[in-house]
């Protein structure tokens, strides 16, 4: 009895945060975020109804103006009469979790406006969670009918990049004084990012940081008919130069449309995600074997210098049936 | 003939790098840091010769001074005649990474001497791939003969710990003025450091953050008979305190051998690597099929709404027929 009430009440949760209710959309990426059982039954319901929200990575080292940025960001958006979901992802630090939270407070501005939902994930367990639960909330805010999700994470590293590579277009925020930082910046990185953007430009070092960018720029092989990325000044407590974001992400959704890349992007995201849960399922199967006679005997004839772990993974997999 | 020779070798370099000679051990953690195909030949040689060291683990945001705290506990643990290995990851961050580099530069005064080894390992490509070096690198040091190994980690998210916990003691440092940091530690990051360290204790503030650390470590069961986390406090750069956190690193080893913790964490840490291998296995035959009908087929299909992510994986798993 208790089974058939509780999945009937997923199904009357995914109707409601569908139909755009607040309550129901947190309720959705809470199950997804925790990996409930229901994840499949929501992915199934929701995957068919989503596909419409353009999603806009936001990402740069810590103190820079993301939250500020995305604030803006979302002013503008609401005043074109957009439909607006922001996700907050912190994906490395768990010491930086609570300054993260902290910043939400300042986007409080948007709080009563029903056009906006605000959502923060930390990193929970181990990093492999949240790879799996982001494309999932992302799936929830698309199916709730946002227009644009903003998709923002802390940092610039490895982690930050596959978390930001969900999305659509990539804005690398930077600020002037950060010039180390920029000039340790792989041409890697500056390639993952579509928009640059000097934010906090209205201090000293904005236009050598520009120059720095520009100079980079060079270094990333750019082919005819390629994505020129641009390079843009904001000031972004006083809603400077946001206008120009918007429109050079407008620019790069434009280009994404008429080159295919929208849809091979799209395409090449759900096949990461499909295998990221195939992998999960054998990793679950490990894990069962963990502790287990065969893999415990293996490692204690390992610790003891008796078997290589390539010898003692390759046990492994026979004895599974991989 | 070309691969016979080739493996002669690495029998060769496995061979120098056991007797202590710097060029072979430098090269042995390149071929194991790049995955080279002689992996599994190298760890199997090494095995057998490897389980001697003690490895501990120095981590914290950064800014704390970890390369100088780093530093002092080389300078006194060679007065004592221990041969020392220091491997600094940097997991998270790629524009930090000409930072760490440039922070290696401070510890040439140890550069003359044969009774340290020094190595910098930054995240190339995917977390997953330097998770699998380290262990590996760290064997190459233990069979080295080094007595013991400093495994220095950047930042205290989730992949700094998952490198820090392949140590037998875990150093957390934290620095005064850092107390927004330590308020927003998580009780589940304190529990994974043995011993805390403020440096730059001589700075206004070392003593709140003491107390904050106390506080903070009420909140964390202990059990009868547990590890008692000490508190304590250095001025890495003079030297103070550094004597007193080798004593408690002493404490923390005796603790472990005779509760039989020692053993049991480096069976646990067999465990992980082998799985972890296991599991790299599986995924190499999945990124076989990327790209693929099979998978490239499904992408396309859950692109356009007919199908969910956990269908689509269940469809991949059983095509690969795990």
């Amino acid at each position: 009895m208790t089974a058939p009430r509780r999945l009937a009440g997923v199904d009357e949760l995914i109707d409601k945060a569908v139909a755009g209710q607040p309550a129901a959309i947190a309720r959705l990426i809470t199950l997804v975020e925790n990996g409930a059982p229901a994840v499949r039954r929501i992915a199934a319901a929701l995957v068919p109804r989503a596909g419409r929200a353009q999603v806009i990575g936001l990402t740069g080292p810590p103190g820079v103006g993301k939250s500020t940025s995305t604030s803006a960001l979302v002013a503008r958006l609401r005043l074109a009469g957009r439909r607006v979901g922001v996700l907050a992802v912190d994906p490395s630090s768990a010491l930086s979790g609570g300054a993260l939270l902290g910043d939400r407070v300042r986007m409080t501005e948007h709080g009563v406006d029903e056009g906006v939902f605000i959502r923060s994930m930390a990193s929970r367990g181990h990093l492999g969670g949240l790879a799996a639960a982001v494309p999932q909330a992302l799936r929830v805010l698309d199916a709730a009918g946002f227009d644009v999700i903003l998709l923002e994470t802390v940092g610039v590293g490895q982690a930050e990049f596959e978390v930001s590579s969900l999305a659509d277009t990539t804005v690398l925020l930077l600020a002037p004084g950060l010039g180390d930082g920029i000039q340790a910046a792989k041409a890697g990185i500056l390639e993952m990012a579509d928009v640059f953007v000097i934010n906090k430009a209205d201090r000293d070092g904005a236009e050598q940081a520009a120059r720095d960018l520009r100079h980079l720029r060079t270094l990333v092989a750019e082919s005819p008919g390629q994505w020129r990325r641009p390079i843009l000044k904001t000031v972004a407590t006083r809603g400077e130069g946001v206008d120009e974001v918007l429109a050079a992400i407008a620019d790069h959704h434009e280009w994404l449309s008429t080159t295919g890349a929208l849809a091979g992007g799209r395409r090449a995201r759900a096949a990461v995600e499909i295998e990221a849960i195939a992998l999960g399922a054998v990793r679950q199967r490990f894990a069962a074997v963990r502790g287990s006679a065969a893999l415990g005997e293996s490692a204690a004839r390992m610790a003891e210098g008796a078997v290589d772990p390539f010898t003692a993974a390759d046990d492994l997999v026979t004895a599974l049936g991989v």
